[in-house]
C-alpha cells in the first residue's frame, strides 16, 4: 500500500518489478541514470556510494542488475532523501540501500576516506547560472552547479574511494576536458569512455566515464552508444536495457 | 618523368591527380593521415605547419582539399624530408609546401613563436619501447616516442600557434587522457573530439582532436567515424573521402 503525496507519481523501472516515486516539480530521472547504471560495474560484496542520489534511482537500478551488495546514497535535499527512502522501502531494499542526508562537498568527512569500492554520480551538468531564476528550486540544484562544482564531486569521490576503487560518472560532452583533467589531478585516472548519441550521425549528448583510483594513464574508448535506430525506434541496445525483467 | 629509388613506389592519392612517393622500409601513411586531413580545418590565407611530416602526405592532402594557403612541413629524418620534397615537386606544389629538416622538440626555436594559424600532427603513437629492437630504424622513429614525446609535440605546437590558432592531432584512444591534460596544460584547449571505429560496434582505434590556442573549456564530441559498414565494404563517409577528385 503506497501513499503518494501531492504532485508525486509512481513509475515502473521495468526491472524486477521495482518502482520509483517521482515528483512532478523535482528532477525526474532520465536515460542518463539508466545508462550510468548499465555502464557502471560493481561486483558482489562491493560497497557502492551514489553521490547526489535524488530519487535514489541509480542504487535501485544497480541493485536490480546485481551490481554491488551494499549501497549508500547521499542527498542534500531532505524532501528528495525522504522520497528516495520511501521508494527503497517500497521495493524492500531497506537492508541494502541506506540514504544519508548530507553535502557532496564534505562527503569524505561524513563517510570517511578510502571506504568505497565504487562511487557513482550523475552530477549537475550546468556550470553557468545564466537565466537561473530561483537557485533554490529543487530542479536547479539537481541541474546546475549551485551547491557543488565538478571539482567538489571528483575531489570527494577520490577521497571516498579505496585504492583501485572505481568512479562512474555520466555528464555532458561539453565538460569532458574538465572531467578528464580533474580525474587525473585527483588520481582517479580515466580508463573507459563511452559517448552517447541520439542517432549514429549526431554529436554526443552524454559521456560515460570510468575512473580508477591509482590507475595508470591508458584509456579505452568503447563503441558509441546510439539511442535511436530511426525516429521513435530505439536501437537494439536500448531495447535490451528496457527489456530486462 | 619520375625517378624512383630502390624500394620506393608511387601511390595515387585519389585527389586532383596527386601522387606520393613511399618507401617500403619506411613508414607509409595510412587512414590516420587521410582522416586527419579531413578533420582539420584551415581557411584561405592561413599558414599551416605539419609536425613530423614523413612523406608529406598531410600537407599535400590539405592543399588538395583547399585547406590553407601556405604550408611548412617539419621532418627530422633527412631521407624522408628528401622524399617528401620530391613528392611535392612531382605535384607542382613547391611554391606552397616547404619541407624543413629539424627536430619537433625545438620547432618553436626554428620557426619562431606564435607564427602559425594551424598545426597538424600525426605523432608517434607508442610510448612503450618494449620489443623495440633498433630504435634508429626509420619506422620506429615514426611509430614510437624515440625522438620526441607527446608533451614535446603539444608544448611546441602551443608555442608555434598564434593566439586562437588550432592544433589538429590524430592519435590512439589509449593516449586520450594525456592528450587532453597536456593540451589543457599548454593552453591549447581541446574543443572537438571525433572517435574512429573500424565497425560501429567496436571500440575506437583512433581519436581526432582539435585544440584551440587560448580557447575556453567547452568541448564537442562529434558523431563517431565508422570505417566499415560490413566486411570489405567502406561506409558512405569513407567512400566519399576516396571519391574526391
Amino acid at each position: 500500500m503506497i501513499e503518494l503525496k501531492e504532485g508525486e507519481r509512481l513509475d515502473d523501472l521495468n526491472i524486477k518489478g521495482y518502482r520509483i516515486i517521482q515528483h512532478k516539480d523535482k528532477f525526474c530521472f532520465g536515460m542518463d541514470a539508466v545508462l550510468l547504471s548499465e555502464f557502471a560495474r560493481a561486483k558482489e560484496g562491493e560497497l557502492v556510494l551514489d553521490l547526489g542520489t535524488g530519487t535514489g534511482v541509480i542504487p535501485i537500478l544497480m541493485e536490480a542488475k546485481g551490481k554491488g551488495s551494499s549501497f549508500r546514497a547521499l542527498e542534500i535535499q531532505p524532501e528528495s532523501a525522504a522520497m528516495a527512502r520511501r521508494s527503497i522501502a517500497l521495493n524492500g531494499l531497506q537492508d541494502k540501500i541506506e540514504v544519508v542526508e548530507g553535502d557532496i562537498k564534505t562527503a569524505s568527512a561524513l563517510f570517511g576516506r578510502a571506504v568505497f569500492d565504487v562511487v557513482t554520480v550523475n552530477p549537475p551538468y550546468m556550470n553557468d547560472r545564466h537565466g537561473l531564476k530561483n537557485p533554490d528550486l529543487p530542479k536547479a540544484i539537481a541541474r546546475h552547479e549551485v551547491l557543488c562544482t565538478l571539482e567538489d564531486v571528483i575531489r570527494e569521490a577520490s577521497a571516498l574511494l579505496k585504492e583501485r576503487g572505481r568512479l562512474y560518472m555520466v555528464h555532458r560532452p561539453s565538460r569532458l576536458q574538465e572531467i578528464i583533467t580533474l580525474m587525473h589531478d585527483y588520481h582517479v585516472e580515466p580508463k573507459r569512455l563511452r559517448t552517447v548519441h541520439s542517432y549514429a550521425d549526431k554529436e554526443a549528448i552524454m559521456v560515460l566515464v570510468e575512473g580508477l583510483r591509482g590507475g595508470g594513464v591508458f584509456m579505452k574508448v568503447e563503441k558509441p552508444f546510439i539511442i535511436y535506430e530511426r525516429e521513435n525506434v530505439y536501437t537494439e541496445e536500448v531495447q535490451a536495457i528496457y527489456r530486462e525483467t
